[in-house]
């Protein structure tokens, strides 16, 4: 008899969860909206019924447990979700406990994007190795951090705001209160902005963008150029901190790869000697696991009996 | 009978060794000169020379052994300098096996910066918390990090490089290869090139310019203030990074605290949300052991019995 774990991946929009092997499959995904709007307790049932969904059609008794990506802070003893800025509706509020209450089964918390490290971790591109960055690139530039195959939380479940690491001085405003942040030049978000001033007259997306640059668009390719400096500069104070073996990439600017990561590796190798020291000891690399990372990240919480610290 | 350690900070001109307790006092420190310029048995032998000295006079029976700061790179496991930018002669150099064979007794290297944040975590600034970032701003800066209580190394011994981070991605030119490095500017090789920039017809050493801020010179101030930035912005990356409570600077500049300070402990909560959601949990501080602190620490290496990883 096969044991499974429960995934959840919770957006702003909608949640995903996925039972999970002890393997590391994803045996089955559920998709649903998340219902923020409706409020704290409409996210808890949206949760709990998919939750129980899965649970019914492959078994209670080979339930493991469940894992929750929350885009948002944790104070992991207490499962608390401190605050979280797609779900404004959580603050202070202690998901863990009414969540496992609701589905009469163990659940441990997560940020959304230390799980997709840890899912790459254990199945993807960090599969072979037991330290790791994980940069996702979406609206934001989220980040996870795996150190001693564990993830690094910080004091108050605050470690690994890569997103918001200075890249330049007297860069682009941030709504956090810096200027110059990493994702303010290199999401979707500061594609979107740096495409409004080349192309003033159209409403570009960064897949718009990224298909320009595919047909050889100078003005995309110089908006992608300043991305992957915005990236490696970041990227190499990372290697200079950490000097672990793999720097990953995901999220759903990662399909632009090839416009960004040759200026990305560039200005990495340039900035960091520990980076051009260590060699093939350690790359920049795609993520694997596309959205399957932060649900199978979860689900190997529940797997592997992680305590969280 | 107390048993004690040995503790040694080889430093690019002259090395200190000391007898250092248990309870982590400093017993006896010895100063000689490093002879690196004589090549690597010299240093070996001015270390033994120094290490037999302490140990004839307070008991080879009591001794628990030797931990030695290098201001250089190490492989942890085979206890081998791959490079040091002070003792150019050392690549690649065995130093733990030569120097454990000439005094017969074990040895531990560590980074020196490593050493030095060890020490105020065992014995300093830090002992009241389990992880900290230190930077040491001297000729360059140093970094020495913290987790978990213990050092983290990186894949090669090169973590921590927090000197080189770049802080101003068009800035001053670094001998490592980047521009806007940590450490040009806000070391003392900073300091005294910005003074030179406003102090042409003199030559005014990074002491020279505090003692002028002291006075309340205005450009020596405006120095400061920049140095300040510099720092700033690198610890708010670090606190984005790892969230932890406590961010210490050591080293020759420590005195100039008061000029540099407060810019920089405006510029941190400017550009970190983590420290600044972190109030009182999380502070910048001045490190309180000095010159002790490499001795201190790499001395604890031995006494903890802690075996490098």
């Amino acid at each position: 008899m096969q044991h499974y774990a429960i995934g959840v991946d919770l957006g702003g929009t909608n949640l995903r969860a996925a039972a999970v092997s002890e393997e590391g499959e994803v045996i089955e995904l559920l998709d649903a909206p998340t219902n923020g709007q409706r409020g704290n307790d409409a996210v808890l049932e949206a949760m709990a019924a998919a939750i129980k969904q899965l649970r019914d059609k492959h078994g209670r008794a080979r339930l493991l447990g469940i894992g929750v990506g929350v885009p948002g802070f944790i104070l992991m003893d207490q499962g608390l979700i401190t605050d979280s800025p797609n779900l404004p509706s959580m603050k202070n509020f202690p998901m863990r406990d009414l969540l496992s209450d609701l589905v009469d089964a163990p659940v441990i918390l997560e940020n959304d994007a230390n799980a997709a490290a840890l899912g790459e971790k254990w199945k993807g591109a960090g599969r072979d190795v037991n330290d790791l960055v994980l940069l996702t690139l979406g609206t934001g530039v989220g980040g996870g951090i795996i150190l001693n195959g564990k993830i690094w939380h910080g004091m108050k479940g605050m470690g690994a705001e890569i997103g918001h690491i200075t890249v330049n001085a007297a860069g682009n405003p941030c709504g956090c209160g810096n200027v110059g942040c990493l994702e303010k030049h290199a999401s979707a978000t500061a594609l979107e902005a740096m495409a409004a001033m080349l192309f003033p007259d159209q409403h570009l997306t960064a897949k718009d963008l990224n298909t320009l640059a595919d047909r050889g668009d100078e003005k995309a390719l110089m908006v992608f150029d300043r991305m992957g400096d915005a990236l490696g500069i970041a990227i190499a104070a990372l290697s200079q901190i950490f000097n672990v073996p793999r720097y990953l990439l995901a999220g759903g600017v990662l399909p632009a790869w090839p416009h960004f990561a040759p200026r990305m590796i560039q200005e990495a190798r340039r900035r960091s000697f520990n980076f051009r020291y260590c060699g093939d000891a350690n790359r920049i690399a795609p993520a694997e696991l596309g959205g399957h990372a932060g649900l199978i990240g979860a689900a190997y919480l529940a797997i592997s009996g992680a305590k969280p610290v």
